[in-house]
């Protein structure tokens, strides 16, 4: 057993990022053979939930489950939606990338964009990227001034508070990676044909600004974590770990949901008898 | 190499659905085992490909593929999604089902709730259902007068040419189900707790009109078929066989249509040595 990915993966209180190690493995699986496969056992875990989480709202339920990737460019956000939500039948899955905010977005309220994107019950919500970015870059690129960006910080909690008395379980995974692997990881795209499309000279921009975004992630996490909405810092140097805590996480909160399938609203013996009797062809 | 599954399960000129077999299994695996061995493989054809075609789009490139699933109840729409979408990146997905109308949509041209749908570019589309419900069931159960009906197979054909136009390449699979093994799929799902919330009393109203739907199908993939924006006829009585014959047919597709990765658009050397010189923590 051991602690679980919830306990262990948990902002504390005081957080302090450089205290945490990017390419830390606190539990679970110490390496990528371990790790794969209990990643096939987290996908059998994932897909059962996911289903009756599914048919629980077909039946009139009103729960969903909202992930939110957060997190420097090339930490993984996409790897997680790949592997991870890549477990589940894609059918119960609502996927959203929050780019750059368009002409049209940047003219409403930061959160506008966000509300047609929260889940609908019985999906699993994934944001790659999300309202964040509005005290992340917003801050550390000045793009509003800081009594607004703080404001902010009320607004997601409230936000967020409302979705989860609506049914919404929310999980928020901050993906913390080292300044040393993420020059790795650029330089890895360059070398690729496969992986060059993925490279934005932008990025070099936000890598220079890393001890601000540092501290725009810190104060963030500390002003909008809570037990309803719980943000959760993911050693994201190793991938495989990465994907495995995040997968643990997702397959926690579902077991802790406990998803039902709903019971026959029929009657059963006499559709059965409908059935037989039928000859259509 | 044998005959491809574009070719041999193209909707014939002169369309008799009683002549093909649903339970025929013309090409590809002829048992259960074989098929797995083979979906293993066309899932990583269709992942490489889908990850290309994304990149494409991020490169400026405008393709996108739309893949439409049509069949009576339980032929198993829900299961191609899983199995078939499910083998690539979930990020590369747009999956929209198309239930019975609401009063807004009812309140519009019957393409308006369609079009959003469509697949952005880079994205491979799913319809779980489709704008055919407009000629399937809205001329079985005489929804709307036949003149009205009988013309949104031009106004489908428009649709669709400019869909193709734009670079939207058009997949339509007839999910051809036997009404024996109809009988015993719904039976199923009344015998299985996990499974019950999938039955719908509603579905032996259809199932009583069986002759019907195949002459309105027949009519509807005869009027709408054509090289852009072909109908395939999927024999859907073996789960796996259905299931491989659609993977193989997006595989082709996607084959054909070669996408590439962008090349880079950065000076590779320059941004390595960028990245080099930036020590940002």
């Amino acid at each position: 057993m051991g602690s679980s990915a919830r306990s262990t993966f948990r902002v504390p209180a005081e957080l302090d990022l450089a205290a945490i190690d990017p390419r830390g493995r606190p539990i679970g699986p110490q390496d990528k053979a371990e790790a794969a496969e209990r990643m096939s056992e987290l996908g059998d875990v994932l897909d059962g939930h996911q289903e009756a989480l599914y048919a629980e709202a077909v039946g009139g339920g009103t729960r969903a489950v909202l992930l939110v990737l957060q997190g420097m460019d090339t930490s993984g956000k996409g790897g997680v939606i790949r592997h991870v939500a890549g477990l589940v039948n894609p059918q119960g899955l609502m996927i959203s990338s929050f780019k750059k905010p368009t002409a049209e977005e940047r003219a409403h309220h930061f959160l506008w964009r966000v509300h047609p994107k929260v889940p609908a019950p019985g999906q699993i919500g994934v944001f790659d990227r999300s309202h964040y970015e509005d005290v992340l870059i917003a801050r550390v690129d000045a793009l509003v001034p800081e009594e607004v960006w703080r404001g902010r910080y009320a607004e997601i909690v409230a936000f967020e508070s409302e979705l989860a008395a609506r049914g919404v379980t929310i999980v928020k995974c901050m993906l913390h990676l080292s300044p040393a692997e993420q020059a790795e990881r650029l330089i890895a795209r360059l070398d690729d044909p496969a992986k060059v499309w993925k490279y934005n000279t932008a990025d070099l921009d936000s890598r220079a600004k890393w001890p601000a975004y540092q501290q725009a992630y810190t104060d963030a996490l500390t002003a909008t974590d809570s037990d309803t909405a719980p943000w959760f810092v993911i050693p994201a140097d190793r991938k495989w770990y990465r994907n495995w805590a995040i997968a643990s996480l997702l397959a926690e909160t579902l077991t802790e949901l406990d998803p039902r399938f709903p019971p026959a609203t029929v009657d059963v013996e006499a559709e059965r008898a409908r059935i037989r009797a039928s000859v259509p062809a």
